[in-house]
């Protein structure tokens, strides 16, 4: 107990599809809650998200130095493991709440900071209410991360601004080289981006021109249904004029019936469809139909862990969010969500806002049909003026021996006081 | 006619698959013939390679200022087109090579330099034998550069060292992420890379990690024919072992029969097989015997254009070897190839030598044996101490708003003096 009499210590754990800024939230949390000595004590993270807590698998992270936390900032991926694990309702599976309760007691949680996107932010307004509906203490707090950037109440999700610098970069090198090749060789490039139903990283790929004859020439937004006959007309006409055609295509790219042009059809743990491969299928259509030569990439998890090339607008907001989080926690904040309040687009300001976690689960924040062009093939001048300072400035890690040198936490355990727990 | 009573214009071109660094050789050309006025007049690019001398379709890069041949050398492809043509032999086709003449000569072009790989060189030592078979006065200096690194006397191939850093890096990267979720999620990933029948990108992706159990756990190198049992039980084992399994595939990949695992089998203007797709054969192959879910990854060109990633050494020996290139051609040398020399490892050394194309041309460096593991799936000491100075350092391209500043030449023609030649 602190001198607020509620249980000391917190919990931090990471949700979801990691990116190459999670960490620098992780960074922030830590660094954070070690200027609180008074309030906060051990800050422990979950191992594996979620389930972590639940099988009372914890990290401690005291027992990491100032400088590897520190490396943190820089370094890609979910340093103590994510997943994907939606809790269900307290009524529902009550017995999941209780055992939450049980590891908070036994290892003295007062705080819980849950640093996910749509699903998590539910999960973290669930465990919000277990202070009223079960009487525990517990304060809780969700911290915004997707690259989906789907999050309502904030004006961008941490995460989001390095996979559109990143897409955006990769299109435009991209293109150099097609039209480098056009003449002879390939006239037809298409590179797959992710994004599920909300097209934020294929716009973002339209920032890598900057008139309507470079590259992309075509977005395929999961927003507007695939119209094959416009796009191959429109495919045609590009060649035509500039010789070459460059493509960026929603992994969630659908036609007017709703069905998935991508071929696969698994689903994750959150009953989401396993989305991949529409780039080759949109590719594949252009040949048959149009008898072109084409080059297709599919980035996959390359363009939302390339922390080498991340924004210096996501890094700072990303530790922003990490850091509002436990100053809302010591303030005594419970079910709320820091966000980013923007103030101007050029130059860009922001604030920090908070949101209420109810109001944030399971809402998807869709793209405003105005930033989409008429035609629905390219971003408007609107979309531009929103993502354009999502992606400024260059935030480089150190490199040792021509690589990015990221840290490796130790992530050792605290030992176990309870029973096991089969979830 | 120049001081030493030849054709006093020169003619560059740039030939099969473009990189990062190609630009950053034409930066050097042009910025070294611009040093020598008294022996070299005016720089011509073909347009599209070989072909824009073949048509006449020559680019005045007289007319692009000093500023924006500066900026060349951070612009990844190839800034004046290139092409995949391959010329036959001067008896086979001699209305071609006489084509090539009329055009030097009405152009006054007695320097010739052209910027490519194996099937370039040769087409460079045929042009070099126009002096001696035609009696025209041509200087003829071969460049190297080819992202597959299988030039002989190079110690490597300019694009190389920046493919190898951006691989190495996605794969640290990619690691790093795939590791945070293979708790409740992805367990698999593969990545396919370039490089057709040397392994020495996928060799260069060993570089991400730095013990055997970080990412990549596996290599599959087109030098070693695929063992599917093998393959399968070292899948099991590491994910046992470290609950992921990251493995780098390329392209190239066979079986003991020479049967390509990847399904494309379409044909660039080469001969050579168009590849693609192994990684998710591979992939699929994992899910469909060990029933464990995959992602992939598939860089393609986006790992040849990554001049935001670019290796320092990259970029210095690739404006080395065209500096190298002028100074040769002025000193009167015909029918050579500037090389990297490698003096020491660590601390990596280096100086140019120079090669006679005629022991360049069509042989293709394999990888060494030593170089790949006992068992075939990592590499050795021995490879790491020859990559490791090949991706060492940074050049960062500049960036404006957000993204790297590439510069688009105007690319004047050069007025046409001949009738049409149809190729």
């Amino acid at each position: 107990m602190n001198a607020a009499n509620r249980p000391t210590n917190a919990f931090y754990a990471q949700s979801g599809g990691v990116t190459a800024v999670i960490n620098t939230t992780a960074c922030a949390v830590i660094e954070t809650a070690r200027q609180y000595p008074e309030t906060i004590g051990k800050l422990f993270a979950g191992r594996n998200g979620i389930l972590g807590a639940l099988a009372e698998d914890l990290i401690d992270t005291s027992l990491e130095s100032d400088a590897d936390i520190a490396r943190l900032r820089h370094t890609p991926g979910g340093a103590f493991g994510s997943c994907r694990y939606k809790l269900k309702g307290i009524d529902e599976n009550l017995a999941q709440y209780e055992r939450l309760i049980e590891v908070f007691r036994a290892h003295d949680i007062g705080y819980f900071f849950y640093n996910g996107g749509n699903d998590s932010m539910d999960t973290a307004w669930k465990v919000s209410q277990l202070s009223a509906k079960l009487g525990y203490p517990l304060i809780c707090v969700g911290i915004p991360k997707t690259v989906d950037n789907d999050l309502p109440h904030t004006d961008a999700c941490p995460g989001f601004g390095s996979v559109a610098k990143y897409v955006a970069t990769s299109m435009r090198e991209a293109g150099f080289d097609v039209a480098s090749m056009a003449a002879t060789s390939t006239k037809i490039f298409v590179m797959e981006v992710m994004g599920r139903h909300a097209g934020w990283i294929t716009a973002a790929c339209g920032l890598a021109g900057e008139s309507a004859d470079q590259p992309p020439h075509l977005l395929l937004f999961p927003e507007i249904p695939f119209d094959e006959a416009a796009f191959l007309a429109r495919v045609e006409t590009c060649v035509r004029d500039h010789g070459y055609c460059t493509i960026a295509v929603s992994e969630g790219l659908h036609d007017a019936s709703g069905q998935l042009l991508s071929d696969m059809d698994t689903k994750d743990a959150f009953g989401h469809a396993q989305l991949g491969g529409v780039g080759q299928v949109v590719a594949q259509l252009i040949k048959d139909r149009l008898g072109l030569k084409y080059h297709w990439a599919l980035p996959d998890y390359l363009q939302r862990s390339a922390r080498h090339l991340a924004s210096k607008t996501d890094v700072e907001q990303a530790y922003a969010l990490g850091k509002a989080a436990v100053e809302l926690a010591v303030a005594g904040r419970n079910a709320v969500m820091p966000g980013i309040v923007r103030l101007a687009d050029a130059p860009y300001r922001w604030e920090i806002g908070v949101a209420e976690l109810v109001d944030v689960a399971n809402v998807e924040r869709k793209m405003p049909r105005e930033f989409i062009s008429a035609d629905g093939f390219q971003i408007t001048d609107k979309c531009r003026a929103y993502l354009a300072p999502l992606i400024a400035g260059e935030d480089a890690p150190p490199y040792r021996d021509g690589l990015p040198d990221y840290v490796r936490l130790k992530n050792r355990g605290v030992p176990r006081q309870l029973e096991a727990f089969c979830i």
